[in-house]
């Protein structure tokens, strides 16, 4: 990222967040997108100068803008200012516009638990998601993160986007040549369909619930309030006006929401209520003895605990060679060399 | 409600509350459920005497002690507090404990539009929603509203339980000697099941989304966050404590929150683009040419038409017979008689 021209602390803010998403096990939203960042940077379309600026504030709010700033860049500036202004009246409510592509939304709400605090996070998207009995893509897959303390480190990171599934899961069965579950796309008509191809060109996904008849719709009014936070609330781009997915065309100007909630000012025991509340879930009765009930966060534990053991985090070995490729090209240095491969 | 004891203004405001379920076209939370309140007060189990106290407040939140009064009285206590805060700092987020079942969560995000906020609201329920993987009612049916206003009184009005479906929608399939969408309900022993009668004994409903394959643990996730901002942020019951639904053996003990966010704090324009976000779904390409798009508050918006048109709300023969034999046992006048009648 410096080699493109970006300056070093922000190309850190973004390493941060892409080293988080691929520890936590969501590639889809680490190294594997360096090239999109890159890229931003390269052609000029996301700046790599100054700071975002807080245009508006009180004492519980801010409007922020980024500058068009990479979106961690964003993020992290929005975050802490949400969290200091929790830290004062209990509760921090910030927006930016001008933002781009800020990684996993979780990254940004799980700031917050460092203050033992509820940390939130939204950001609209490229438009991916075709509306209850529609057929255009007029929302992204606008995803929202909610992270709240429990006890001795434990913790709530619920990390979602509005849409059934994302557009990885849809690309990667089309690259296989499976079909796709109903509930997950629909076609160019807005009829849902097992056919990936059919989602990837002129369809779109379909939001969390899938058809009307399973509730679809819910996930539909889901993702407009993200947007009603982002990109409405923000005056940045919404909706359809967003630029195409991976398309640099133009400068993103996303709308991005972050919060902070001190529950200090609020009852005492959060923390052992939230244990409890965890515990209660993970120890029910199973429906498959073999299938643990798990709360929002628990897959990406395992995952961590994973790294730890093995002293790093586990790449495909066509990401290192894709890294290695594009550092030739840009004229880095490779990767270091694989000290340990394992085979799944 | 007076003859049972509740003070009269108590007993107006869940009136006004149940009549905007009723003509927003929600009659399974309207004049349907007022046996429930009436019962509530009738055995003492819900209290009479005091209002609702801000125990704990900072200029942008506040703990409230809702002293186990009518859930409509704690809400409305609390969603001025909110609004009044939102006016001060840009945004007022207020959480109760102590509460009673509040009707629609839409009717308190709604009263921010009035000042042209956003309005959110959210409560916690009668464990009800099974977790994904699990089989144990772990959850409530959890419900949030977010209210957004656009321009010329046109608005977003987001009102959803985090079920897939409503127990009433079951109970109606199962009174129907209907089965029910994949989808909407588990059996005892965890698996998704068409059959209503197994959904009410021993099973219980699934979050949205449905099961784990098409997504059900995102809507999972967003029940448990309902929950996070109202009996664990509260200190009220939460999941499995809430008492069992319809029984009044002991205190509800409902933790609730309610949020107003002043966009007078944020970008400029906002009502604007509410508007434009709304015409650009509405006015899409359709994948049924007889289905219209709609926004969520639309199909509410439609039933308040209707009753405007009518000159009042259209109640099923069987309610209006319901309510008078009612009154006839608590010993309060019948309701006029029907000035119209229309078959549908």
């Amino acid at each position: 990222m410096t080699a493109v021209g970006t300056k070093p602390h922000h190309a850190r803010s973004l390493a941060e967040v892409l080293v988080a998403a691929d520890s936590r096990g969501h590639y889809s939203h680490g190294l594997n997108r360096m090239d999109m960042y890159v890229k931003d940077i390269k052609s000029g379309v996301c700046a790599v100068d100054g700071e975002p600026v807080a245009e508006k504030e009180s004492a519980a709010t801010a409007l922020v803008d980024g500058k068009n700033l990479l979106g961690p860049v964003v993020g992290n500036f929005c975050m802490n200012l949400a969290i200091t202004k929790a830290k004062e009246v209990g509760i921090g409510w910030v927006v930016a516009h001008g933002s781009n592509h800020f990684g996993i939304a979780g990254y940004y709400a799980m700031q917050a638990l460092k203050d033992n605090m509820i940390g939130m996070s939204f950001t609209n998207t490229s438009p991916l998601v075709v509306a209850t009995r529609g057929k255009e893509r007029t929302l992204g897959t606008n995803p929202l993160s909610v992270a709240a303390p429990a006890k001795d480190g434990d913790s709530f990171v619920l990390d979602t986007a509005t849409s059934a599934v994302a557009l990885g899961k849809v690309e990667l069965s089309e690259r296989h040549g499976d079909s796709i579950p109903d509930g997950w796309g629909c076609d160019p008509q807005g009829k849902i369909t097992a056919d990936p191809k059919r989602v990837l060109t002129g369809g779109g996904l379909v939001p969390i619930g899938g058809s009307e008849a399973t509730g679809g719709y819910k996930g539909y009014g889901l993702g407009m309030m993200v947007e009603v936070f982002c990109g409405i609330l923000a005056g940045a781009h919404y909706s359809k006006y967003v630029r195409t997915w991976k398309v640099t065309d133009r400068v993103a100007d996303l709308g991005q929401c972050f919060v902070a909630i001190n529950p200090e000012n609020f009852a005492e025991g959060f923390n052992e209520r939230m244990s409890d509340l965890l515990s209660i879930q993970r120890n029910q009765d199973l429906a498959d003895p073999d299938a643990p009930v798990l709360t929002p966060g628990d897959p990406e534990r395992a995952s961590l605990k994973k790294c730890e053991e093995l002293g790093g985090i586990l790449y495909h070995i066509n990401v290192v060679k894709y890294m290695n490729d594009y550092a030739k090209k840009i004229g880095v240095s490779e990767l270091l060399p694989c000290d340990q491969t394992v085979s799944t």
